[in-house]
Parts: C-alpha cells; structure tokens; sequence
C-alpha cells in the first residue's frame, strides 16, 4: 500500500467540486468496495470489460466488481441515461465525445445506485460481476497519442547524462514541450511487451548492429484521456482545458534506450517507443478526482512565468493532482519489488497546461486521443521514474532486496504501476494496476 | 507541364510488372482521358468523391471524370468485385485493406470497361461524373501519421543552417530516419490552411514571444498509403514491404520555422507541423508506376551498405520511382509561379526500406496509414523541396517573375504541387494537384 501523498511537500487546497459522491461517510452494498484500496464507491472509474460470453462493452469498477453499466441504464435518472447508454459501445469515445455534464450525471446516478442504502440492491445484482472473471480492454479507440515531457526532475535527470553542464534545454520552462507517439501500439495494462530489434550503437562502437535491444527501460507516466475535443483551429483556451479531460490513467512509455540514443537526432524518438505503450484499463475521471487537486506549486526563484496562454489562476489554484505514484518490479526469481514512489505534483505542467499548449496552433484533439504527462521523477533517487535515472544508464546496478541486480530490464520481468490518491477527510482511492511483462526478442 | 523524367540521373530499369493495362496504344471511350496529363486510362487512380447530392464513396479518376466504381461493381468480372464493392465506403481503407491482388483485379476491369472499344460504355455513361462537379475528399481514415526524412539533400540544407560543419548526423546514412506526426489534422488538398500561433524566439531574441508563425513554409513531400498492415510485434520483411504499399500521393508537410526552431528540442518537432497537413485525393497506385520504377542509385562511395533487414535486391533494382515533383506559388498578385522541380529518385530510401525499417522493432501499420517520405530536394537550387532551403531561412529572399519576393510564405498565398511520371515507351502519368491556400491567423 502506498502511504498518502507520499512524496508530496506541497499544500492541499481547497476542492471546490467535492459533492455527495466524495462524502467519506458513503458505503456500498457491495461489501468489497468499502476499504478497498482501488475502487471505493467514491471512486467509480469508466473502462471497458468482457465476460467469458459477451462482448466489450462498458462497465465500473466497485471493489472487486464491474457494473453492466449499460444494462442498468433504465434504473439511473433520466439525465444519467444518455452517458449510461453511450457505454453500450465496445469503447469509451462515445461517453467521452459526450463532456463532463452527462458524465457527472452519471457518476452521482451510480453512486445513488451502489450505496448500502440502496433501494435497488436486488435489481443490480444480476449485472454485478466479478472483475477476476472478466477481461478488460483499451478504454477507448485512440485516434492520436501525444506524450509530454512534463517531469522536470526525469528531464533534468536524462539531460544530465548526455549535456552534464546544461541538462534542462533553454525553452523547456517557456514550452510544455512533447511530440508524437504511436497510438497504434498502445495496449491495455496486461499485454506482454516483445522486446523490440533494431539499429543500436554504443557510442564506444564505430557503426551500428542489427538486434535485440539490450537497454530495455519503463517510463512510469499519467495517462490523460481527452473528453469532447475541439476543432481544426480552434484552440482550447486555458481556462476551458482542464474541462477538456475526459479522465486519467497510468501509463507506461516502454523505451528502447539503445535504439533511442542512436535513432532520437534530429527528429525524436520514434522506434524506440513505438514498439508497445501499455495504459491502465480503468478511466479514474476528473470528478474522483475532485478531492485530490492541489494548487500548483509556485516556481521557483527566477523561472519565467508561463505565457498568456499557458496561465489561468483557477489551474494554478487547482489544476495540479496529488498522486503518489509508484513502481514495483517483479522478477522471475521474486518480488514485487518496488523501485519508486513518486507523486504526480511534481510535474512542472499542470494536465491542462499541456491541452491548451497542444491546441494553441489550431491542432485538433478529438474523443478517445491520449497524451502521457511525461515521466513523473521526484527529486529524489528513491522517486526516479525510469531505469535510465535509477542506475544512471546502466552504469550503477540496483540491487533488488532478493540480491538480483539490474542495469535494464530482463526477459521475464514484470514492471508494474499503481497511483494512490489520499488526503485528510477523504477517502482514499487508487487507478488499480499498470503492468506489463517483457517477453524474449523473437 | 513538368518534362518527363527531369532531374533523374538515373538510368531506367526494365518494369516486370508491366502489362495490358499500360499499353501505350490503349484510348478510352472518354475522350478527356486521351492525352490527359494527370489521368489517361494507364492511370487509374482511386479517391474518394462525392456528387452534390450523395455521400462520399470511392471513385476513379478517368479524364476530367469520375467513374463511380461500387455503382458498376456488377459489371466487372468477379474477381474485381470485392474490391469494388469495398469502394462503397465513405474511405478507402476497406479496399486498401484487401491487398495487392483485389486491387489489381479492380484496375484490369477498369481498363477494359473503360478502354475505347469498351462493349460497356453505354452502362457506365450514367456513372460517370465530371469532376469539376464533384467534391473530393481524404481518401483514407488515417490511424497514424508518420513522417520520413529521406531526402538527402533536404536533410544536407536544413543540417547546414544549424551545423556548417556537420550538415548529417551520423545516423542519416543508417537509419531511415522517420517521426511520428499528428494523423488528426491532415486535410485533403484545397483545404485552407490557417497560420498558426505559438512560442517563437528567434536566436537573437532573449524570450519568446507568443503571436502568427512568422516563418511559414511548406515541405514538397511524397505520400505513400500502407495497404494491408501488420500486427503488433511482426515486422514486415524487407521483400514484403513494397507490398505493403497501397499507393501514393504529393503531401504537403506545413512547417512553422520559427516554431519549430524554438520547440524541437531534445524530442523533435510538434506544434510547428501539427497544424496541417495537406494529402492530395487521389491515390496512384503502385500498379500504375509500375513502369515507371527505377533501380535505388548505388550509394556514394564511402557510405555504409545499408543493414540486412533494409537491403532487399528486388528492392534495390526497382524499388525507387521516377517521379517528377513540382512547386508552384501563387501569390494574391501573380502565378502560379515554379519554385522548383525535383524528382523522387533523390530519395535515400527507398519506399519499402521505410516500411520495412518502421515495423522491424514490432510496431504495426494499419490499412489507412499515411507516410511521408520528407522533403524531396535535388542536389541543386532549382530543386530545393521548401523556402526554409530556397532563401537560405529567409537570408536570401528569393524573387518571382513578378517582382515580388518571399522569404516565407505570405498570407493568401498558395502553394501547389504536381508530379508527373514519364519515360519512353509509357504514357505519362501525374498526380494531379496537391494545394493549399494560407488565410491569416485568427
């Protein structure tokens, strides 16, 4: 269990859209959900789910239960119905396209449903099944997929090993800078990772080589879902960006470093990435989050304040979430083992920061697109994000507590993610699991 | 009207896979077709079109008409009809989705029901349309976007503005370097392209400023549309690869210089492409360049022999394509002006090498892909691929036959493309256009 907001040194603020779902007094009658560490009734996450006979559609997790979201639909309020209805499709883009009011609907419509004190108990009960019997499946058709670059200290970090005197670049405090990825190969938390072949050069070597990429690494990153979208050239304003989320996952940029440092000049990293992104299958939405947003926190002495474009007082206020997120390692020998807490507070950009930034030159976000925040590092050692930090590119083995050590990932290894949000008066809710384990190059 | 073949220095290569459908002798009964600069019956072409009154479907280009192909699908011989029944949808990834053989079988029915001794005319008369009437559109959904950076000689300019002394990085001549673009924003030719805003700072300049791109410049890029796809973790063979290849089309990848030259690094560019991008409708299938296939130029000396997985011998004698590339300008003043003529054949890689290099670490392409093979400069001023290398980053403007000059591109400009594929013994073929028209930032 990861203790609450592990890592975090800054205030909590106030949650202006805390309501009755968040009330820590709230249980359900689905006795797994009360304690549970996940799926509190005060979480109520979106995904997408399968039983050994139907097929995908959408469901939320309660304990260790999936909700027939759709087959309940006629019991929810009427203005619940449409979001209810819209997880009848085998994604969420649908429910997602709709925007935040039918979604908040929704959520307090479930939470009236799933209280003890519900009157409608019995007639949920059928539709309640246990999520180990069920498959989950990539939340949402994901039409582009950006990843961001938001985590100082990874970035700081990663600098420093190839630029030692001048690690952060000039305009990293003035750009929320990222670039594209592969929406193609994003896979839902689960999926076996194959390591990837390709041209890698040390730079002791004279020319490249053909094969298995032997610095294999994770990325430990928040997965952003994008809710209705905008139009060719019509940016998000700041203000209105933070309503532009649809919901937030974990997410892992499973990175190929050999590959990476010889293919990234000029133009970025492409096969080193584009191999696998692994996401988490459940959609912990903004209004769960509610409770847990916190005021970015101020920069420090003598860099720039953000442009026009990237400031709103209400994100700065609040647009940040206090989220201890952490990496466990397992072996095929033993653990999990964890390798780091960090916490979501330390990203240099706030989630709507980096929608307005991506929209402010006309570019078009739509339903279902997903960007990852970066890798979250904390200041720390003990919070990196990555290998490449932790063993300063292979250079410093970890030791695990069985006596293994790596420099990279091996064949056989699971790499696992979980975020935790906790806070005084609330009740703690976590985005379950992450994980992905690495199978032999073929 | 581009001259056949100009600025290839290469020799010809017999085409294997020439057969009835390029027969120079063959007319068609639609008399624009004959002698058409774009779109005789050797060509062919598919897209998608709709008419005034009815929905986008998939069409072929024949003369100044569009022959609506699911509407004749009957009477084609069977081996045609899946593909042509496929080109009822509102995309062409259906059809593109099929593979080589379907669509081959498409284009032997297309000729013969359109050549001039056509027993059919009668019945397709009632299906044919003239394009000025029609409204063409993407032709394909586009999973995602990728774009190459195969032009030696662009990538030789662009290096030498910001390295003098070291225009290629030492991976060039290795790695077919490549990024991931933005799928979402790419519009079909004719589209308006609104300038965009973002962070620009200029080398002498101590911070950004936020306001229009003051460096506006187009890329003369070729398009190539994936067909059949991979799954995840199978790369595509080298030999597989030009198979994989469902056609081509002229792609117009809008940068924002000054953009882009304050945000590429360290993870390449971003909201200086992402904007727009604009494909042209109609897509040249690898059937109807058939003859005008040419042999890869051996590498100079000194350059490394590329690595197994990129070297195919197929590939190498008749892999690259003679296709005369054309930029035009028209200002609100004057033109359409020649900014350059280039040719394909400049390209360091190959078509095949690019999918072939972009699946071997796993990464799968999906039927509707979209490549871009990046900028394709000659080794001369006349036929350098964008402003950034014609006016030396808007050093040296350059001046129009009207007197007007630009270093980048101006407000109510208009940027036009051609290609043009021609040698002895075939009937030419183009591409028709690829353009874009600049309106103000908003």
């Amino acid at each position: 269990m990861i203790p609450a907001g592990t890592g975090c040194p800054r205030p909590l603020t106030g949650g202006a859209e805390v309501d009755a779902t968040h009330d820590p007094k709230l249980t359900s009658f689905v006795a797994s959900a009360n304690g549970h560490p996940d799926f509190p009734i005060q979480n109520l996450p979106l995904g997408i789910f399968s039983t050994a006979s139907g097929k995908p559609h959408g469901g939320v997790a309660i304990g260790d239960m999936i909700l027939d979201v759709p087959a309940i639909a006629t019991l929810l309020p009427a203005e619940a119905r449409a979001a209810a209805e819209a997880m009848g499709a085998e994604s969420l883009n649908a429910v997602f396209a709709l925007g935040p009011a039918p979604r908040r609907a929704l959520r307090a419509g479930l939470s009236a449903l799933l209280t003890a004190a519900s009157a409608k108990a019995e007639q949920l009960r059928p539709h309640l099944h246990a999520a180990s019997a069920c498959t989950l499946h990539l939340p949402a058709r994901i039409g582009d997929y950006t990843d961001f670059y938001a985590g100082i200290h990874h970035a700081t970090n990663a600098g420093t090993l190839f630029r030692p005197d001048n690690p952060l670049l000039p305009n990293y405090k003035y750009v929320p800078v990222g670039y594209h990825g592969r929406a193609s190969s994003v896979r839902v938390s689960g999926s076996e990772v194959r390591r990837p072949k390709g041209q890698r050069k040390l730079p002791e070597e004279t020319a490249p080589t053909f094969g298995p990429c032997r610095n294999l690494d994770y990325e430990m990153e928040l997965g952003i879902w994008i809710g209705s979208g905008n139009a060719l050239g019509e940016p998000v304003p700041i203000a209105a960006a933070g309503e532009a989320i649809a919901g937030y996952g974990l997410l892992n940029d499973w990175s190929a470093r050999d590959i990476q440092g010889w293919e990234a000049q000029p133009l970025g990293p492409f096969l080193a990435k584009n191999f696998h992104t692994s996401i988490s299958p459940w959609v912990i939405t903004p209004e769960a989050l509610a409770p847990f947003r916190i005021a970015q926190p101020p920069r420090p002495e003598g860099d720039p304040r953000p442009l026009d474009y990237l400031w709103d007082e209400a994100d700065q206020a609040r647009g940040a979430l206090d989220l201890a997120v952490e990496v466990l390692l397992e072996t095929p020998k033993g653990g999990p083992f964890r390798l780091s807490l960090s916490n979501t507070s330390f990203l240099y950009w706030t989630p709507a920061q980096m929608v307005a930034h991506h929209t402010v030159g006309g570019c078009n976000l739509a339903p279902g697109d997903l960007l990852g925040s970066g890798t979250i590092s904390s200041p720390t050692e003990d919070g990196y994000g990555a290998l490449l930090e932790i063993t300063r590119a292979g250079r410093k083995p970890v030791t695990l507590p069985n006596g293994e050590e790596r420099r990279f990932l091996e064949d056989g290894d699971t790499v696992i993610f979980r975020a935790r949000a906790a806070r005084d008066g609330a009740v703690p809710i976590g985005f379950g699991e992450c994980r992905g384990r690495i199978r032999p190059a073929t």
